[in-house]
């Protein structure tokens, strides 16, 4: 068991959830990859996080010093520890891919958006944000941790690993409108491209590209954004 | 003219958009806001910039002092000053209400998305984020000065202002499944709540309150995914 937490580095095994609303929806979902619950002596209500962690069989250690070399911004009473993991996406579930995604504000808030929406299964195109950053999992308030994520050196790798599912990409110029198709019935993806560029003009031939219908003031929506939008509109039918 | 720019104060009477692409969307929507821009000798493209300082008659100013001071994380080439107005709301027109948003990045996300989806009136009702601050801006991506912005010290002196507006507050327990309903004819407005507390039950009274159909995995919706996806759903009426 450690006792002091160093800050995260995206090469380290384990990273942490921080916060105690993070914190347990991390041990309920996946206790299986907990490593050690660190709660600091001034966290106002620890009794149903000790139950929670005593319930699941995880350490619960209590202390300042783990707390002390972390650096962060906000004060942050509850960090728990976890082994990062990558998912086996299901191959017969609808699929979200980020290709690129940069920004882990934005990556954070398309998993909590999924978890909202039902969709279970998240595909990373690399080169990309750190999936498992301690922010990633903090904008995405644990919910993270109830969805599917794996990663792909290339949207190819991805192609190759689910043949069967149909390609929504969105696009400025997509050709279909959202809103105006049907939820298809077989296994389905939704592709989003990175925050600055989008997708380039060869994902138009891999599926059916969609257009969010929008006004020309704007040059683009937020990611998270579109991918909610995206996810609302596929997920009524 | 000024030759070095101080890190921004809320109380300061002058804001500034950074960036390239917010300082040409605050120039081309709101000209008459902006004082002076600024540009960096390492900026690569400023002929852009520069043609449409003069056209619209507005001061460019060529050098690395002004930047010196500002101590921002990423580097910035550009600055345009702006002067904060508030606005009055066109009151035949759709609104948007956020009650006591504390998060920047969602009050620019939210302003990105109003622009995109036609939605040019925007109601803050305070305490809240700092509707001006060039945080607030770079979220939005300059569409911040494409929408008309308000300031309320609370719902009760938004109402008085609109009377006439048909209210949709947003809960999780709203009366109304998002989707379900059709585009209203009357001027209407949607409200949303603070981040972490949402809208208290009295808003339920005050209108139709809608509810966004969503699994039990998560206690709620991003706040600037959940006013993207209603401001969506009316848009399609």
């Amino acid at each position: 068991m450690k006792t002091t937490l160093k800050p995260y580095k995206s090469t380290d095994c384990d990273s942490y959830a921080s916060g105690a609303y993070a914190a347990m929806e991390l041990i309920a979902a996946r206790p299986e990859l907990v490593r050690e619950v660190l709660i600091h002596p001034a966290f106002a209500e620890p009794e149903n996080l000790r139950l929670l962690c005593v319930k699941k069989g995880i350490p619960a250690v209590c202390g300042e010093k783990p707390f002390l070399r972390l650096n962060q911004k906000e004060n942050t009473y509850v960090l728990a520890v976890f082994q990062k993991r990558e998912a086996i996406l299901a191959p017969g579930e609808p699929h979200v891919v980020l290709v690129n995604p940069a920004d882990m504000g934005n990556l954070g808030t398309v998993a909590r958006t999924m978890a909202g929406f039902g969709f279970g299964e998240l595909a990373v195109v690399t080169p990309a944000a750190d999936v498992w950053h301690p922010k990633t999992v903090r904008a995405s308030m644990g919910a993270l941790f109830r969805v599917n994520v794996a990663r792909f050196a290339g949207f190819e790798a991805y192609r190759a690993a689910f043949p069967a599912h149909k390609l929504f990409p969105f696009m400025p110029n997509g050709a279909l409108e959202l809103g105006r198709g049907r939820r298809p019935a077989e296994p389905f993806t939704l592709v989003f491209g990175n925050e600055a560029t989008g997708l380039d003009a060869r994902f138009s031939r891999i599926g059916t590209s969609v257009r969010i219908p929008q006004t020309e003031l704007v040059d683009s929506l937020n990611l998270a954004v579109a991918a909610a939008i995206g996810m609302y509109a596929f997920s009524r039918g």
